[in-house]
């Protein structure tokens, strides 16, 4: 199976979770061409931008990308997950209509007219058209946020927190489109069982991956009398695991729960007669 | 609550000890102010020089700093916890007077009417008044090591193993303090209810991350006939977790121990019977 | 006892490989002789091609090299254990005769009166006598992939991928040795009871660490019904844990499986009715 | 007066050029803005790929880029002269149609109906549409080269050594163009007086700077005999200075001739009698 | 004679200043003793802080330091000369009290009553002093600019360009001192008259040394028709060196002037006649 | 003509002083063929240690290599000249016997019967078998300086400043070899009279290069008056060239002279009347 990774920001990040998912992928120099030691996988580093157009002719059967890059390919591929990371924070990122601070567009009706840099051309102009706004979108080879006001008039422009464009003095009319990374296959390969099933288990493996980031294992010795107080405090994915202590009427508790959770519940655990409170990392978790 | 972290050679173990008790820290390029993401929490970071007198003073409600600068400072503060760690290393460090190689100082008596160069001017002072000694000491801005014998007769010097006291000739004559990481809290905020249980939480949680550095997870399998000894072998927090295996006549031991006990433990486990012997690392523990 | 480390490529796994056994162990800048935290070990960082000739006459009590080098040298050590690890994968690494693409030499046979430079010279010559092959066998200082064609007209060089004799334009004609690291002992050193069983606890730790590198725990939730098709899919080290929940009718399974048939085996635990499926990494396996 | 410097590979370049030509030029951080000391001067970088047009459009009044780009975008401008520098050397670079070593094609002939990656799509289409050739020309985001034979046919690519090429197993079929640096002017911009004379001084400060780097000072003492011989020798670019020499009989010669030609020079100006010579840096040469 | 060098911001541009004007300066690795290749030199590295006293007391001879820590130390040294290279340009650095932008301080008078913090403690409680103002200064370890408002009210700070001030929302109330380099030397020292030739010799190289960074030797043919006119053009420190040319009626000048001068002299110079322009660097300029 | 190039520890200053004697050399990434833009010089990277044997047997026609080289591989070269240049200083380096430093040793009389650990072997052996002494000379790879005392027991090392032995606690017993760079060619490329001129004009050239590291030249203006004893006071290689300046009574001396007199003489220039003193660098100083 053809499999097509994103080069550039998001290759170090995509590498790192299938690593985690399982695989042992081995990039030499510059090569295009990941090793994977699944030998029915040959993977290939492509730019997030011109994924979905592969996908779509089947010369890949499957890859990662943004939602934005489908969008803009209008690549008729078949979305299999949504994946929530980004090159540093689990965050979907947005693509906007940026102008000067004291520019005079306050909405996008006032972008009739205006000249539009932006890398997403054909997105924009749909989105555009698809309003009744007739404007001149130009390709922008990059450092979109610098154009205005003598390059451009507005960007359609890529941000996470709005940190770039502030330092531009550039101010959001709108948010355009939202985008999160997708797994997304090519519909003759999707009708295919065997590579169906083959993209659906490294699906469910990236995304117990995922999941284990945001979660811990946590045991602990509990008395026979607070049993039944600390069981409900603890929000557990099923209900925890209880085994016997040599100490007689002390029980072990195992609990897989929200990392974020850990320092609040801690205390109260604690507070609760819980002792040997110990708390461990997880590299999957599958629901 | 208003927290201050130490800036400078704590800084990085510092916020690595807060992300490992549970706190998802963000530093934004060279801002003095991490953001935790925990609302209750705004967090500072101050010269650790500096930080018990902003504490006296209320400015913060709580901090980390070193027992030595507490001392320096002279600040009426409440002293919550000690914090085994370092830039480097878990242990304490020194605080003391260094004379070159050949000096005729053999004892701090022989420092009557010498110039002494130091950061700590206000401890050495009030030190060697206890003592009955007078001296010249005077505020070095760094570089102390260099100064004996041209620039002063003798030093008051951070140490932790010596090695930049031999690399520049100097002896020691007396160590004058011992000093490690401290949490300490404001006297009114220590006071109020809801400051006082915040603080002593998050100080469980940091005392936790430290003592799982410590600590390391053993699971085995063991025989019934063997089930004895091994228990005897395993110094564990608690009495061991045993649940039962689908093999009959087998358990399954889990226990907390320290990791520098783990080599010489584990050739005894195995050659008492255990088999499967199993070691993974823990996040916190809390006994 | 002293004990040999392989100085140059295999020097940061080999540290980090006795980190992982449970050594603490500090190198001071560019010092030769990396202190352990176990003061019955001396250690000494010797190049690899050296170390079997030290230990065979005594000079260390033990150490690590490759089989290529044992070899090379000619030295009567007893060979403890294979451990296999490298500066990068995990895989045995060979030495290879390769020469020009468009050279006319096709077999080993044909190297009859050639110039061959290498690194290997002794293992070379006896290797090429024994097949009744008379060449010009030449000690090379290194670069030794460019010497073709103008200074030499073959080499013997070491080779993981093959990456590198492809870039300079060389063909293999044959492979004459494979080589792993091994842990070796000098015999007197071996009949000595006390120096023996240290060996033997430290390679079995040695083994531990390196096997965790390939086995990870797996706990899952099982209902009643499923136990046993769950526990045919499971190829324990030995037989899984089971504990119960307190959700009656389910259990909780504990297993420590190689980490290569992870990805295959948890869709089928899936499958097959497990949930809340949880993987956790190992720092150390013994079996 | 509005200057545009090319952002990207020749940046870096562009500025030490102006820099040599006696510009001080600060450029903060990531600034798009670089300040110049001569106020009348307002600099921003922009990639070469889009110059041409931004200088054609008037919204710069002159610019650096190279001669592929003004040509790509077929911008209607003035050029005032051909600058030899570049990212590296001083050489012009090319663009070449670039297939596997194995392909069938063998003149652009054979491109009729294949597949063609390349940035330079205009240009590209053009040439082939003159020569009767009828193919698929794509755009390229980069990489281009490692896209035969799976995702182009052919490739359009920049090269300054074929050392890129080569290390894809490309083979280069034809140049279709050759491109070096020029300054080119606004046709509106060149019209007006004070404009242009601002442009003629630049440019010939730049032409002074890189013509510096290729010559280089030349002094030696010249006995009275061989004066004529000598004189013989030198290609000064104007007749050399003489000066005497508080020595009766001897004189100093004083040149500036091509630093390549120097070390076939002195050897020969030795013979011929000359002594003490002397060779020094220039920083401009204005002939 | 002991020379102190200011360790810290000012090392490196001073050693090179140093280089520059005649001296190999070896500093082997964190030793704090430059050795100089003139045995009459012993130099020491000292913190810019601290110099002026130990100048004074004649542990050093003389030493290069700043002004502000001259008067902040208030010590009586012989001020040699003023040298104009700082950390990065060779502007004058400025100490100003700065307050948050919304301060309501608008002016010193109102900082009565107020806290200060600051590292040059003793001299802006003399400026305030003498302006009859009482406010609180406090010594800060460092990181000044980020504690108002909550940790002080005021600071007085350095700053070269004002952008780390802008940059955490401080206002400039008024500037208190203006501070550059000097060369400073011991009273006695500077009486004795070996040293203080010494002393002056030094300084003289060190002058030439920066004077050279601001000129550019210029050599150019001139005939005789122009030479008056372009005489005219040129301000030379002394006036120019005229040599003749082989080829009669033509002239060779031969100036130094301001390299700031250069970009508008030569196009004026061209335009008059000269021809065979050439620009060329200096060490050292000493008029 | 084929000239091989120093690689390891020598090759960056060998290429840098080609470059200054007037070649443009580009070192395509990790390619051991430099490229000059000399059609008539094929050069190589090769190891100091293997090139004298390449030159002897015309493999090559000439190449850089140290003394100690030539000498050990006991090839029958034609030295052509001395380069003194080194990796960092001008100076020679040495191959000493060093031992412990409370070894028995204290002659190289003692070394009968001992073990000596070097890269120098056959030179050794030679060395001590013409004083009569019988010693085991063995191979080392490097890391020489630790050998002793447990692997050896002496060693014959290079040492620039004897830092390094210093380190390991070595003693130098006796340098037995001198040795700096030499320029080495075959016999019979030296026979050849096209060969032999292109190596004496490189070397003159690079001697050229060499000397002017070591020379500044010095313009200065001077009254009439003065000028003789202006003239007593300067050194230079030859007598100064003296130009008349516009300034009746005044002239211009230009002389090259030591940079390191520099600093001594300028002050006494100054003090006989010069004025207007500039020293600027040379590239290349040929007598």
């Amino acid at each position: 199976m053809k499999l097509g990774l994103p080069k550039g920001s998001l290759q170090e990040s995509t590498l790192k979770l299938f690593r985690k998912a399982g695989y042992h992928i081995s990039v030499s120099g510059r090569s295009y061409y990941p090793v994977f030691d699944d030998p029915e996988i040959d993977s290939m580093l492509i730019r997030a931008q011109e994924m979905a157009g592969y996908v779509e002719k089947g010369i890949l059967d499957c890859g990662l990308t943004g939602r934005d890059w489908v969008l803009e390919q209008g690549a008729d591929v078949r979305e299999v997950a949504e994946l929530l990371y980004a090159k540093e924070g689990l965050n979907p990122v947005r693509w906007v209509v940026a102008v000067p601070v004291d520019s005079k567009i306050k909405t996008i009706r006032d972008l009739g007219g205006k000249r539009i840099a932006t890398e997403l051309v054909s997105f924009t102009k749909r989105y555009l058209r698809a309003k009744g706004i007739r404007a001149d979108v130009e390709f922008s080879w990059g450092a979109t946020e610098i154009k205005p006001p003598y390059l451009a008039d507005a960007i359609v422009e890529l941000t996470e927190t709005g940190a770039s464009l502030r330092a531009n003095n550039l101010r959001i009319v709108e948010t355009i489109l939202e985008s999160s990374t997708r797994f997304i296959a090519n519909k003759k390969a999707w009708a295919n069982r065997w590579k169906r099933q083959k993209i659906e288990n490294i699906v469910m493996l990236l995304k117990g991956a995922l999941a284990a980031e945001e979660k811990v294992g946590l045991k602990m010795n509990v008395p026979e009398k607070s049993l039944k107080l600390i069981l409900g405090l603890l929000p557990a994915m099923h209900s925890p695991t209880i085994s016997t202590l040599t100490d007689k009427g002390w029980f072990d508790l195992d609990v897989v729960i929200d990392e974020k959770t850990v320092r609040d519940i801690i205390p109260k655990l604690k507070k609760a007669g819980a002792t040997g409170i110990v708390e461990y990392q997880l590299n999957k978790v599958i629901p």
